[in-house]
């Protein structure tokens, strides 16, 4: 079997939203797509199994916790990151740089890159678009992705243009480090803020680097659904139509079926995985907390439209009780519910988009997630 | 369909190591056989299918927690613990006395039962030996355990006795209160610490109320190993052969090959599962602890001679990562492990027995444990 190389094709349009098919040296993956956030190697409270399950097909990881513990070299020496945690399947790595300017203690900036002290035990480590890359490439990431500076929100103009012509150097010092191999790429990320001619310059720089996909950075962090549509409502034609399109760290259900009519096939975030650790369930009738005493005695299923494990085999006052009793089968249980939702979601979207009716499928999905848990 | 009867029929016998064969309502249990515990309605840190997969045939509830969260009355409105947990298989549930006297404040022991207050919330409660056997049938539960109390260790002749004889009478009202139905049993409880002539009479009054099973309680409080199985030794004489014998809280596999040796059929403990959540590991190569830094670039698999998902998808290295990092996957999958270590032991002993090898079996299995994690 030959490699296939990594490809991005069409297979729908309806009005701005896409239906598309990653190709890629781990599978292919339909889009719209959501990503399971697997931090250090796990998408928390789930075998890999479970996220197979879930009808998953593209997981990330993150290189910040990654390269801290078990740290790269580790990870490489056992065979990549796919095999470590059982998933053959497409992985994209983010580049760590946002979890630098989150989590990490001491952080420093400059035009090099950025050195800090890990979170975890203080030591000193240094990350630049070089390294972030090779990282990526211990991994064994099916995409990778840039360093990038993700700016702070609200910026002035010049400190978003700042910023943004940063992380355009830093773009072309990864792509510089980029190892091209058959099935694998690497994405660009848009900066720019809110600000709609430094979202223009960002992206013609990047695709003058000619990326196998690309990211929009620097949403998601405070602005709001409006301003962040309003974003979108630009950016992603500053972007080619052929080549994939991720909106990082969003988000909730409504921004997703949002932003994919606004032309976006790619998200990742730990809303729902961090949802289902919190009693926080996401379903066609809405959002319901499982702690809350109304389900205590409630015999129904949490959502009769889902297949996964926890809807089709326990109550919501089963899952109300493992909540109350701290017992880690609700975590379990929830985010794989969570997870299942959200790629029913992202399914849902593709075959209304292939169908042409997306805004239908919007305007009815939107409309029961107003029923609520009595409904 | 017709609902078998509850029986327990012997396939063979190897010295005193009994091979068997317990028929239930809810299906059949090959013995010797370990209990996973459920605690409040789920093994902690598995799906009911995960529990499945590791071999398990029968789950223990623990009365004490169910009855206070999420309640007895609300178990049986949703069906009963099978369907709550997913489990539609055999449950054995204790009696509750146990955890009272481990885990609630202010109790107090006298002739009609006991009375405590929960160690959740404070509230008051009230356990005899009629509701014991009430709340076991509410749970649905296919085996119930009589009402007793353990007596503590050590303790006076005088006293073993008086416990002892309070435990009798509480067995005759449990019972008389006992509602038989085609493929439930009752088990009563032998007690009388490490007294021979105590042991003796409680389980001819025990025999007396002909039970469906007979569980030896005290033992495993702390007396070790060696006066366990020197108890052992003349205690399961007393008991009838054609009846399943079920040893209350034991215990490490060593406890279990040992037990089973000296006539002993049936099993609980929570060491497989607590272990598993504490980074302890029972192998076929003695027991490791996983946080331990020799495993941090052991790409081998935990134990090579298990089935189980850990075992077939995992390294050594990534458990310790797991644990290390306080992922949630390193308790799930360790879990998976040891329960499924736990019943591989059992069935091994049984296939012993009926092959008439056991003693050769169990040397075996006692010499590959000193070998250790470098073997």
């Amino acid at each position: 079997m030959t490699t296939p190389d990594f490809s991005f094709t069409l297979a729908g349009q309806n009005g701005q939203a896409r239906a598309g098919l990653l190709k890629t040296a781990h599978g292919e993956v339909p889009t719209p797509t959501f990503m399971a956030v697997g931090t250090a190697g796990t998408v928390k409270a789930m075998t890999a199994d479970a996220v197979r399950a879930t009808g998953a097909k593209i997981v990330l990881g993150n290189t910040y916790h990654l390269m801290l513990r078990p740290t790269a070299e580790r990870v490489a020496r056992l065979g990549g990151l796919h095999k470590m945690m059982d998933w053959p399947g497409p992985i994209l790595t983010d580049s760590g740089g946002f979890q630098i300017m989150s989590l990490a203690k001491l952080r420093k900036l400059e035009e090099k890159g950025v050195t800090f002290r890990s979170h975890i035990d203080g030591t000193a480590h240094e990350l630049t678009p070089e390294r972030s890359t090779e990282i990526q490439h211990l991994l064994d990431a099916t995409i990778t992705m840039q360093l990038d500076e993700c700016t702070k929100f609200p910026a002035t103009h010049a400190e978003a243009a700042a910023s943004m012509r940063l992380s355009t150097r830093w773009a072309q010092r990864s792509r510089d480090a980029f190892i091209k191999r058959p099935g694998y790429g690497q994405f660009g990320i848009m900066q720019g803020n809110v600000y709609e001619d430094l979202r223009r310059e960002s992206a013609a720089a990047l695709v003058g680097m000619d990326y196998e996909g690309y990211a929009i950075g620097g949403l998601a962090v405070g602005e709001g659904q409006q301003t962040m549509f309003s974003v979108l409502d630009y950016c992603t034609d500053f972007l080619p139509a052929q080549k994939p399109r991720y909106l990082m760290g969003v988000g909730t259900p409504d921004d997703l079926l949002g932003a994919v009519a606004r032309g976006v096939d790619m998200f990742d975030c730990v809303m729902p995985t961090r949802a289902g650790r919190t009693a926080r369930a996401f379903t066609s009738n809405g959002i319901f907390n499982m702690r809350n005493a109304r389900h205590i005695d409630d015999a129904r299923t949490l959502d009769e439209n889902c297949p996964c494990l926890c809807c089709t085999r326990h109550t919501r006052a089963y899952l109300h009780h493992l909540f109350r009793a701290e017992e880690m089968l609700g975590p379990m249980l929830l985010t794989i519910h969570n997870l299942t939702y959200y790629q029913s979601l992202m399914h849902g979207a593709r075959e209304a988009i292939l169908n042409q009716n997306y805004d239908a499928y919007c305007a009815q999905t939107r409309e029961t997630w107003q029923r609520g848990p009595d409904s």
